[in-house]
């Protein structure tokens, strides 16, 4: 059953060579949206994998990461924490910046949307460098959140973002991977 | 039970004042989504409204439409179509520019994410001047499908985006309204 869903999930996500530039072949998660049993099982499975554990918080990432993490709070019965980029929270934030390929990106998440001992599951849409879940992980823990446990519907394992999360405590789950960059 | 679930959902929205700007009282659905029996509640009353009624997708503009459009097309068994700011959408797209305060914006859906014949329901967080949602509907109706409701969690009707969507025959529906700009 499990092994359906997620050959389902698979299945829904389309490959898009040459974006967002050349050599790069994106995996497309809108595909996966738009195929309502594919979403369905992707929330499903994350269900399963997570309930009864004791999480107090989900925190997903601007803005891929609203679309698997909103809906699995709601499923837990959890709050939903965005973290977004610059100048998108209203209320008081902290901000972590985080290297890019070329540059540096920052993330900001409200000062109040975490309390000590939070206990916080992450969720984003893919994980490839970790960049933006390393920098989430900073935010909750500057703000006296735990945070051991990061979820993706995407791993691309070649480019390594299991391995850095891995060293700094995450325990990285996906529910599937893809060759390449 | 309905009043109560309104209640709640507007007790959870916080207004911070002078944001984005000296003036302008926000008013803020991440405090929403922090409380579970908030975000839970609105959910509810957006699928008690829409259930059964022949919707083939949901689409919800970034970011915040991407909250509370994704979890009601999940609990609704439809597909859900983002539409983006320029340059986030992989596959081929077709985009619609609408005017700002100051200067021009322009949003994007996938060209095969919406096929002759949809009946679509447009969801958003706030309704304001209505300019996202106006560029929304021309969109989806550029690709054939067929729209005539939007649904949101807050109305601001001072503003008058309410107004501006029914002369495009849309159906507004909010769960809430505040006073104010």
């Amino acid at each position: 059953m499990t092994i359906d869903k997620i050959s389902l999930i698979k299945a829904s996500i389309k490959s898009i060579p040459d974006y967002p530039k050349p050599g790069i072949l994106f995996r497309d998660v809108t595909s996966l949206m738009e195929d309502a049993a594919a979403y369905k099982a992707t929330i499903e499975l994350l269900v399963e994998k997570y309930k009864d554990q004791g999480f107090t918080k989900i925190v997903g990432t601007e803005a891929r990461g609203f679309l698997f993490g909103a809906p699995l709070a709601l499923e837990l019965g959890l709050g939903f924490v965005p973290v977004r980029k610059p100048g998108k929270l209203p209320r008081e934030t902290v901000a972590q910046s985080y290297e890019l390929e070329y540059g540096m990106d920052t993330l900001e998440i409200h000062t109040d949307a975490i309390v000590e001992g939070d206990k916080v599951l992450m969720v984003d849409d893919l994980l490839a460098t970790g960049g933006t879940i390393e920098a989430t992980t900073k935010l909750i823990r500057q703000l006296g959140g735990e945070v051991a446990h990061a979820a993706f519907v995407i791993n691309l394992p070649e480019i390594g973002g299991d391995k850095r999360l891995e060293a700094l405590g995450i325990d990285v789950y996906s529910l599937c991977e893809f060759e390449g960059h």
